[in-house]
């Protein structure tokens, strides 16, 4: 079996969850509070970060990077390619340059920009405190620090949205997992309503077209008990 | 020609200085404050990140995890391998794997838990301060982020010690990028004065080995006017 343990609204383990599904990869999921640096996820993954990722009787692989390239390197080797819909380093050396700059766009500048502070500051603090049956609330999110995030997110939501007028996929002409690391990061923050697509057309049909995918449902049915999404966030025609 | 953008102690780019050295390719370099956001090299870059490696008629690479994974794909179909003294992904694909995880863990983790806060608190300010022929003295480091940053780096360093003493290289037998990537930020640290070597026996050793390798040679001989680095930062036997 394998294995992906993952948090529910974490952009990394979307990613991954939306590779394992373009790659046709049936897993089984674990949930985990990362942030809580439970011992035996520790024990699992030193680093304490999600996603990790278990092939039984084969690999323990933590954190995207190493899943991703792992994934990606039986892809390069194996027949049967066209039964996959979405393969993640495609076209040529420089084409998956490319992907490979926007993958570390995504999942390092705009993760740090922007996903790790949204989710640090109004996702965390509330699951936690489901989970300790606490009935107060939260901490209320730093406005400071939201309105930093918001003013990044505009700049990143723009580079998407010229990414998505120059090109067919984020990439180049062919889908690859740069759109799902993209993807994954809008994903989290749309279900908190924190992206401002209206303004942004081009970014906003991309999305759509992702949004569509076979891969992308079971994230669109991911619910915060208490934190409901938007009603656009689970729309395919939003 | 092949030109890389780098600073001085920026970690990641003193990764790709040891990675072309090892592999033997001959490189220029031109160095860039990016902290300052220049717009000149946000044109080159626009996520205004270091290093960029560019390959005259070939390439244009943004960032360390782009610029690796493209010599790399050159170092696993060509000849001669063994003119080539370390190789960035070497082993099986469980190997690699591993590989990538540490890459993962010092680049990512290890860069923003350390060296990050430790290059904006003690080189930016003062480096920009010299390049605007400033008299003053900069801003002083804030005495609790270094408090954080320290008690976090003796975390890492523990850790590497731990994987020095299980392990010949950090990611398993043979040495890897992983090794070039905490080296890089060993280094820059070090050269602040910033690593407490005498508790860590087993990762000092793993140090010195590499430091002894004629790719990190100009990086021992780099200085900061105005911020000379602790006597023993050159010293092969230190």
């Amino acid at each position: 079996m394998t294995r992906l343990t993952h948090f529910r609204l974490c952009p990394l383990s979307r990613s991954i969850r939306l590779a394992l599904g373009e790659l046709d990869i049936a897993f089984e999921m674990v949930e985990e509070r990362a942030w809580e640096w439970p011992a035996s996820f520790l024990t699992l993954n030193p680093a304490g970060e999600l996603p990790v990722l278990e092939i039984q009787g084969e690999a323990l692989l933590c954190g995207v990077y190493s899943i991703v390239e792992y994934l990606a390197e039986n892809e390069l080797g194996e027949a049967g390619q066209e039964r996959r819909r979405i393969r993640m380093f495609p076209g040529t050396r420089d084409e998956r340059a490319e992907v490979r700059r926007l993958v570390d766009w995504f999942h390092r500048k705009l993760d740090r920009e922007v996903s790790r502070e949204l989710m640090a500051q109004k996702v965390h603090p509330q699951v936690s405190r489901l989970a300790s049956l606490g009935t107060t609330a939260g901490p209320a999110p730093d406005p400071s620090v939201l309105r930093a995030v918001r003013a990044n997110m505009r700049q990143h939501l723009a580079y998407i949205d010229f990414l998505s007028e120059q090109r067919r996929w984020l990439a180049g002409e062919a889908p690859s997992f740069a759109d799902l690391a993209a993807a994954s990061h809008l994903s989290c923050a749309d279900y908190l309503g924190e992206v401002p697509w209206q303004n942004h057309p081009a970014a906003k049909a991309w999305y759509s077209r992702l949004k569509s995918r076979p891969s992308f449902r079971p994230l669109l049915a991911d619910r915060i008990p208490g934190m409901a999404p938007p009603p656009h966030y689970a729309d395919l025609d939003f």
